[in-house]
């Protein structure tokens, strides 16, 4: 197949792609408060202690702590009751020796006192008067000044994705619009004479368009903003017409080719045109997806996928979402979750090649079952079917049955 | 302390709860291509099959199985080429004994054949004329009417949250339009007289709302719309009238009591005013969040969380996002994924107790480590420190330094 000269495998396809990156999606200031899922562009730093004065932890009397050494529920220490600390205002009382005064959950702790002692350990003998009946050290039962954050210290790093505490964090501090990368534009591009609109009818020898919205439901899972180019007629005219249009309005351009060698072609003559460096990569030893294009044009990533539903969708798993995350700049990236399972069947692979398998997962007794899911790449319901999908390494001959793998959720 | 009569075990409570819901939060017809993280109210069957015609998976020549058999390099079978499968098209040929037709992937197979020989193992001697080197058997390099899905078959069940692949195979069939589960509307209620709002400068005493802003984000991140009711002061008819309001605008209503005993006890009194059969549960056996309250109000779920933030979204997590998948009517829920860690040290628990734990995920050689991060629940920098949290079950006195432990990321 002379269209695939050398294939590579994927970790080194994805490096040669990566390098090629310099330039960040921008950066725009929004609201805390919508800012879930996105990426912080800069590092945030504290601009007060939280708390910001004492704090109580419990319901219970402010005092000072030296007050109630030896205190028990035989031999209470007796202390003068000198106010209420209100909630949500300044303490506004000064306890000397032998004082206390009563305090609520997160009240400000008045002057002179450090530490509360739990109203479950105090008895109100006389009115004026508490029974202290368990000593506490000083700082119990306290919050101190910073002791949730240090005034300077980082919030959030620069490129972390903002969850429920990070937005919490921020809103605590006061810190109510921040800087995010902007979602990176991803142009959508579909060719092959065969495909129509899933709005129209099919002929005989046509079939809908699947790859645009199973990408674009993609591009945005991970943060991008999808723009849509439609299907292109199979001319390299036309093609490189709207490719042009798409790599100047976009961050970042994906055409997933017809399926035929010859409609393939078209699309890796026309990435090779768009801008330098071009192709970098043409061919990847991966199942499903080898004639995948990798290509930088004037410092945008162009990718070429492959038509088939199901090599379409792994592969911009592998290589469309790493660039997506590269472009928002996203470097504290959270450990990926998956599920461990046990293999059901024996599965093949051709050494040097990486796999990756559709799995159904089982619930059994003692965790999961992962059965392989078989069938054509061509089949988008096999990818319906699925849970997830399990990789068998380049230096694998295989899988066996019973073996323990990691299944990546879809 | 009186105001928890009887503290339930989290399972046992969430089975009281979630007994007593019985509406979802309805249903809206929605474009596909918007539907992405929706969950499908009913199930979706296929109407016609797909492929809907026989297609070839290959670039290559179109035939009767037949005239291969025991062709190889050394004794081609010679067959007529009578012309060129379109893209996009019917074939608009038919193939007779001893002919075949170029066909490209994804093309329709031409009347008469039953199988396609790989161009790779094909050659041109003459004008007309194509050498088969190799046989093939009948269906071979063919996808056959129905292989993908048959006419009536479930393309998605209700109640199934829709990923890019089924989007991808809804517009395979042209069903660019679907019944999604309406996001159910939460109400989300502050209290606490010394909570203020983010954007002013607390005085002394007063402290920034973070609950409203951590449980809006958790809420959207589960599918449900968060309706914003700010900040309750403490008095019953204050918070009784905007629980009254929320109850009646909201699918659910969520509220943040204040942090001391008697902002508690308010929100308890409130609750159980609002409707029957009114509160459900009051307090929970799990660490952190022990003040939780669980009510039913005129068929709605009203979850009174506690006041500190940590507790607020562990108890949110745990009640808060089941009750939501509930109204969703998620039934089709895919396995909670998760990261498997060695746990760096002891940790102690008491029994009877479901323990909490918020753990920072540091990568070693062997996989990941799971360092607990220690503090008082009202801190809420311990989850932005957090990748994710473990959990000692309530059977349990704690967990071993090196024991395999499930990370659930936040």
């Amino acid at each position: 197949m002379p269209e695939f000269i050398k294939l590579l495998p994927p970790g080194e396809a994805l490096s040669i792609l990566m390098e090629r990156i310099s330039a960040g999606a921008g950066c725009e200031l929004i609201e805390t408060n919508a800012a879930l899922g996105r990426v912080t562009n800069t590092s945030v730093l504290a601009p007060h202690p939280l708390p910001s004065f004492s704090r109580s932890t419990v319901d219970g009397f402010a005092l000072q702590a030296k007050d109630t050494y030896g205190a028990s529920d035989s031999l209470p220490a007796y202390l003068k009751l000198i106010g209420e600390v209100p909630m949500g205002a300044a303490a506004g009382i000064t306890v000397g020796n032998s004082q206390c005064a009563l305090i609520h959950t997160g009240g400000m702790l008045p002057l002179g006192t450090d530490a509360v002692v739990m109203i479950e350990h105090t008895q109100v003998a006389r009115p004026g008067e508490v029974e202290i009946l368990k000593s506490v050290a000083v700082g119990e039962n306290i919050i101190a000044v910073g002791e949730d954050i240090t005034a300077g210290d980082e919030v959030v790093p620069a490129g972390k994705e903002l969850r429920e505490a990070e937005i919490g964090g921020l809103m605590a501090l006061g810190i109510t619009q921040l800087s995010v990368s902007k979602r990176p534009v991803v142009g959508i591009l579909s060719s092959g004479d065969e495909v129509i609109p899933p709005q129209e009818s099919p002929l005989p020898g046509q079939v809908r368009d699947v790859n645009t919205y199973s990408l674009q439901a993609l591009v945005n899972k991970h943060g991008g903003v999808s723009a849509l180019y439609g299907i292109i007629p199979d001319t390299v005219d036309e093609l490189r017409k709207k490719a042009v249009q798409a790599l100047k309005e976009c961050d970042m351009v994906i055409i997933t080719a017809g399926s035929s060698a010859s409609e393939r072609d078209l699309t890796a003559l026309v990435v090779n045109e768009l801008g330098e460096p071009g192709m970098l990569v043409h061919g990847v030893n991966v199942r499903p997806g080898k004639p995948t294009i990798l290509a930088v044009c004037d410092n945008k990533v162009v990718i070429g996928l492959p038509g088939n539903p199901v090599s379409a969708l792994v592969i911009a798993k592998l290589f469309v979402v790493p660039v997506l995350e590269k472009l928002l700049r996203l470097t504290h990236k959270p450990p990926e979750p998956s599920i461990s399972a046990k293999l059901s069947i024996n599965l093949s692979s051709q050494t040097g090649r990486e796999d990756w398998v559709p799995v159904r997962l089982r619930k059994v007794t003692d965790g999961y079952l992962a059965e392989p899911i078989f069938g054509k790449s061509n089949l988008i319901f096999i990818l319906v079917r699925a849970d997830g999908l399990i990789r068998i390494p380049p230096s694998a001959t295989g899988l066996r049955a019973g073996e323990n793998v990691e299944v990546v959720l879809m």
